[in-house]
C-alpha cells in the first residue's frame, strides 16, 4: 500500500534493537484519515462476503480494526491481555510472548462473542514474530469457527511471524512489508 | 441518547456491586454502526472547530474515539496505561485508580501528541468515580493544552465522578447516565 509505505518513510523512526516506531500516526497518536484508506484497503484485499467478525487484540489493534469494520458491516471483538473481574462466565484462552515488552501474558477472549459459525478476519497494526496473531489464531481455533484471513498494518518481514503464519495456509496480507532494518534505515519488500 | 439507552435496556446486563455489563455491543465485541451513531452524537454535542485532538485511554476509549473522530477531522491519541519500551523521548505521567480492576495504575502520553497549541476532546466510554477521566484532564493541564469538554457513552449518575468534572466547568455530555441501580435493574437520568 503506497501510501501507507509513503507515510513510513516520511514519519516513522528507526530505532537501534529493530524498532521500528510509527507512534505519530498509527498506534499511539492515530491519523483517521489514513487508518480509514487502511480499512478500505483491508476491505480490498479480502473482498469476501461470508466474514462474520473482526477479531484484534488491545490495545493498538482495536482503533484500526473499528474503522475497517465499518467497510465490512460486522463486529469487531477485541481479544484482552489479562483477567478482568468484568469477564465474567466461559473464556477462551491462549497466552503471548510480546516482542516489545519482553513478557508473557494471558490473552482471553468471552466465549459468548465467538463460536462455530463465526468467519473471522484478524486485523491487527503488527506482526514481528507472529506470537500475538498466533494466540488469535489459536482462539478462533478453540472458539471452532473459520479463519478468513489476517489483515496487518506492518510487517517485519525479516522476522519469522509472517513466514510461519504463510506456511500454515492462513490468507495473510500485510499492507508494509519491512524487507531490511538497520539501526537508521529501512528497505520495504516489493 | 435515545438509541443508546434503548441497547443498554435490551442487551446490557446489571451485575450484583453495580457492575453494568455492555460488553456485547460496547467493550468487547463492538457494534460499529451504534457506535458511528455515538460518534455522530459526540459532535452533534461538541459543534467547536477549535478541537485539535481527541484524547483518550486504553483500551475500551479507543476504538469509540478512532469512529467519533471521523466526524471532527482530527487525529485521536491515546494513554497508555503501563511503561512501555517503546514510549521513547518525554511523557506526560498521572496515575489513576481502576473502580473496575481494584488497583492503581500508571498512565503515560507521549509529550510529542499534546502541546500547549492543542484544544482537546476526551472521549471514553465510562465514567463512574471519575479517576481515568481526571488522569486525562491531568495530562491536558500538565501539557498546557485547552478542555474543549468530554464525551462519555455511560455515566454512572449515582457515583461522584460526573459530579466533580461539572463543578469543576468542564463542558461533560454523557449519551446515557445511569441514575439508579440495583443488583437486577437500571433506571436512566431524563
Amino acid at each position: 500500500m503506497q501510501l501507507l509505505k509513503e507515510r513510513i518513510v516520511k514519519d516513522g523512526t528507526v530505532k537501534p534493537g529493530n524498532v521500528l516506531k510509527v507512534d505519530s500516526f498509527l498506534n499511539h497518536q492515530m491519523d483517521i484519515d489514513l487508518i480509514n484508506e487502511i480499512g478500505k484497503e483491508f476491505r480490498r484485499r479480502f473482498p469476501s462476503d461470508k466474514i462474520t467478525k473482526i477479531l484484534t487484540i488491545e490495545a493498538s489493534g482495536i482503533g484500526i480494526a473499528c474503522i475497517a469494520a465499518q467497510y465490512f458491516h460486522v463486529p469487531v471483538v477485541f481479544a484482552k491481555k489479562a483477567q478482568s473481574i468484568n469477564i465474567d462466565g466461559e473464556v477462551y484462552h491462549t497466552k503471548v510472548e510480546s516482542f516489545t515488552h519482553k513478557k508473557v501474558y494471558d490473552v482471553i477472549l468471552s466465549k459468548k462473542f465467538l463460536d462455530a459459525d463465526d468467519h473471522v478476519l484478524v486485523i491487527d497494526d503488527f506482526l514481528a514474530n507472529g506470537c500475538a496473531l498466533m494466540g488469535l489464531l489459536d482462539i478462533i481455533k478453540e472458539a471452532g469457527a473459520t479463519i478468513e484471513g489476517a489483515g496487518i498494518v506492518v510487517e517485519k518481514g525479516f522476522q519469522q511471524g509472517g513466514q510461519i503464519i504463510r506456511q500454515n495456509g492462513i490468507h495473510l496480507e500485510s499492507l508494509a512489508i519491512i524487507e531490511t532494518m538497520t539501526d537508521t534505515s529501512l528497505t520495504f519488500r516489493e
